[in-house]
């Protein structure tokens, strides 16, 4: 391989495929090559993006395999069911990343149960935090990109998971995310006046379809039987999920236990941090970058757990996070072209 | 009494003295008496609510219980401990209303726990929706407002707790709050820069103040043992409360027999509405107004009924209910003054 | 004509339409009538507005003068082009106000110009601030509403053109605007992570279709040669005007010259303020209300003056300025089911 | 000087300092030094600035130029008057930046007027696009860092002057700003609740202390006679600024010579960059960075030329300006550690 990778970006018009564009120009060991869409193809980069500037000549293309072949690394970020056909035409040497969901679940009928579709396999698991996971994303040409919502929900329970400390079971989950989560859709009910000023939920009751792929994350990490009550909330903001979830703990577990477990489950990690006491996670302070931030309180009386998350649903939730499984898959340094410092104010 | 009632606010400058001071302007049957503040005494109502236009030949006076005699009615929007004092000196035949949370706890040792003071006394809880709680607030001289979240999440679970549908034990709630909830203070983490664009977590792990009357509720709506594990988010949003509010359901409830229940239990009330089926509450749709709007789920697979509750904490969290119950104490049509469209979008 | 009116909306389903009803349902001489629109005839209009809970159980049928004949007022809330047509087939007994552009200009080439279109003819403008327009609106079945970046640039200049402080030319406005003010319209430029945390420029150069309106204004209050450089730019906040108006003020003019002509103005006007000195408008405190807020400035280094003008373009700039001219057309009080407290905080 | 330059911040805890460390945490040739502030020395950095996760174990010392002393480069982001003072302790053979406004004006007596103290004298002026300023700023060892507003007002505007085909007289400027422009300052005025969904003027009339720096900045350029009408608008986001400017254009000077003017005055600018025709600059897409977008039309009937520039108040407007600089006055390359790519949506 070149010390330079070639990368195309398959869905470049949309959210994540801009916010992989934003962080892949700042990337010192990629080459950016072609850019496709489906209806967009043949308009300017420019015009979806205007905050990629550096990339003003760029036009989109079509997206099919002839215009995505000859790449080092290729990134899909398509509508779920539009990911399989491709992949299937770019060869096994090519580095292919899926930012959508059609290959994050093992179960083939929890996937026809919750998408509707014929299951189109499961690939590696882009989640570096996960137990021995890094070992696999360093030998893998395929990486599905874990969902928003999962990567915050199961790095906020992860560590008292493996720690014994929660079963998974009777889990209760509420994320706050910001409309860029629900992608660059022209929908009346995401238009700015509906959304500022507002907060909504939605896909509630256990419908929402990272539910399955939280559960495959609890039951990796030692759940017997996990459960999980999750709540989508719209928030008004564009980026940035704050997850605050919720979990049995048995009587006598306090907190020096819990965030000895935290602290020690995520002390080598460049990007996940359990906060100093007395702070709680912000979205602002994680926007833009791969960190996630992390506090937990034990709630005696409640006999609960509770661990908050942040993180930006579009860097470490999407774009960010593929990108640290691409550097992994290509041997480079896993923080390269990533930042843990958020944009804030 | 006269046909028209005159009523002082102590309080005036703040967020919910302001709330009041708007609503209390369109009401038809009071005339607004003496304005009154701490520190901001002698300074023009105007300079602290600009929307007050109405008002703005009006000036603010010392909070004392000389400026507060004489009316009808006396608003209480006190920093929580300062209402006893004040309310101790004026008449029995003065309708007191206290908008802060000095007499909204009955057991004197949870209040200490909480507040960190001694108790001031249980008012009547300015809750109509509750069984009974006309009745109650149709003959007394004092009520105790309250608190925005455990208005919302106590109307979000009140109808399945009446049912017998759940048993008030384990609920978890998660609750967005605009910012105005957290008072007119000027600190620096609640400054535009700091709250914009950003949701956090805050008073995590049960020990939130309104703790302790949201369990009360409970217990009165007939929970045994009720416990809940509580998160308030703040939300990048001037006004609004959107609970998510989840408690063990038995199997074989399902939601028609849950929504039946909530249509039953709110079937005459002239603020709450359980919405259509598929349409889910957002606070831009509250805003301003009294209304509070619901909607459940039943989530089998977590074994969780699931009720979000939109409501604005400013008015029927705060000034809204407030009036409402001064209504009824005043024997005038519960409605008078309030609204039940929010101002949207 | 009956003591209370019958009310419809065509395009009921639009923000203009939303406004409309949210007042009207407030209003107390007001029946709400057929509600139309075009593509959703057949839908609830909960599905569209959830605030108005108070009508939930109505149906929005399509927009035909069938559904829309037999009643006292109708509202139309079209885009243009489209109200000439409904309006010829109304009798001339019924009140007609068409909140959209069709019938505001004069001059039927500049409507060429602007809209592209033929000239649907002109209506009684309706902005009872106007020096003499109360009686003609008072006796007059057809109302054109004006527009909203004309009220407020109008609004913000009369008293110094009336006045004769300034002569109407080289005037330069630039004025903030929520974004509900481009529509309900399901664009990708307009949803909410687009538009949430950014401010944008449009219509620049003199293009917006505004323009002719302000001149037409302009003339009317006595400019010989007026002309305007407008600039509109969407802020994000989903209501709310905020006009920055200046115009040359020959030298010797000094402040409180200039004050004493805007509240000798606006000395008996219900809904326009002149601030105190001090304060400076801010949409906020307009919102969901009629208000309009002013203050003004001198500026000798520039040779300018600066008055600046806020305004909810939904209600003063839309649906209540429409009320406004309903109430004098039909003989009721200006004010009634308006009110000049905006929703704040 | 070694390779990697020592840097010191004194005002690390406000909005500037933050900004600064966010990018010098990532730039590749600087070491990050002392980090002081006033009251808040003692505390740690990570309590002010949550996002400089990175940064999380310094604390932050009182500034003192002892504290200061020691380093390559220190940066300055004080109150205005406090710079003169430090910035004397300091050897000539440090490179030291005044982010604040200290020695930004030439003309005492305008400094006198505007700042009501005594004038610390003036330093080079640290905007590299200005002609001839990058030698200045390749040889100094003091930088004063341009206002946010005189920058995007003196970008906006600088291809016209140069080309002359604007003069510099009666200029009138509108500009938009996120509150983050108005420090983290604990005012009641500036909390989210008062910002949010809201739009206001200040410092309306000539009296902003930008003013003169922007009429300086015209003279350089060649204005004869510069005046401007300059206003500020507070906009509901925490970052950004949208400055509408326009002045005054020759009949007969058409857009394509104005375009082809800015086309060449920014030909080989890396942060600058004139929109292609059709977009318009909006605030999201330079969140973050360093980057100016600007757009330009010409309003034949207004007689004006009109120029929207968008930039990031706290990035080019301050702290990525600063940095800028700093890479000139080092022998860097200019653009180091700095990105041309906002942070969108």
């Amino acid at each position: 391989m070149p010390m330079t990778f070639t990368v195309a970006v398959a869905g470049a018009t949309g959210y994540a495929g801009g916010e992989l564009l934003r962080l892949l120009s700042g990337h010192p060991e990629v080459e950016i090559g072609a850019l496709t869409a489906g209806a967009s193809a043949g308009s300017s980069l420019l015009s979806h993006h205007q905050h990629l500037i550096t990339l003003a000549d760029r036009e989109v293309v079509a997206t099919t395999a002839e215009n995505l072949s000859g790449h080092d690394v290729v990134f899909l970020a398509l509508p779920h069911g539009a990911s399989a056909e491709i992949a299937a035409q770019l060869g096994q040497d090519v580095l292919v990343i899926d930012a959508g969901a059609d290959h994050r679940l093992i179960d083939a009928e929890q996937w026809r149960r919750f998408y509707g579709s014929e299951h189109a396999g499961t690939w590696p698991y882009g989640l570096p935090e996960l137990p021995g996971q890094r070992d696999v994303l360093a030998h893998t040409q395929r990486v599905a990109v874990p969902g928003c919502y999962p990567t915050a929900v199961t790095l906020a329970l992860l560590p008292a998971l493996t720690a014994g400390l929660v079963s998974g079971a009777d889990v209760v989950a509420v994320a706050a995310s910001g409309t860029s989560g629900a992608g660059k859709a022209a929908k009346v009910n995401l238009i700015g006046a509906e959304v500022m000023g507002s907060a909504s939920a939605y896909g509630v009751g256990g419908v929402h379809r990272h539910v399955p792929e939280m559960l495959q994350n609890f039951a990796r990490l030692g759940a017997a039987t996990p459960t999980i009550s999750f709540t989508p909330v719209l928030a008004p903001m564009a980026r940035g999920i704050l997850a605050t979830v919720t979990a049995p703990v048995p009587a006598g577990v306090g907190l020096a236990e819990v965030r000895q477990a935290y602290a020690d489950a995520y002390a080598g990690e460049p990007f996940v941090s359990l906060l100093p006491q007395g702070l709680w996670p912000q979205t602002q302070s994680v926007l833009g970058s791969n960190a996630v931030h992390l506090q937990v309180a034990v709630d005696e009386a409640a006999g609960r757990l509770v661990a908050v998350c942040a993180l930006d649903n579009l860097t470490k939730g999407t774009a960010g996070g593929a990108i640290q499984s691409m550097n992994l898959a290509l041997g480079l340094p896993e923080t390269l072209g990533l930042s843990a410092v958020g944009v804030a104010p």
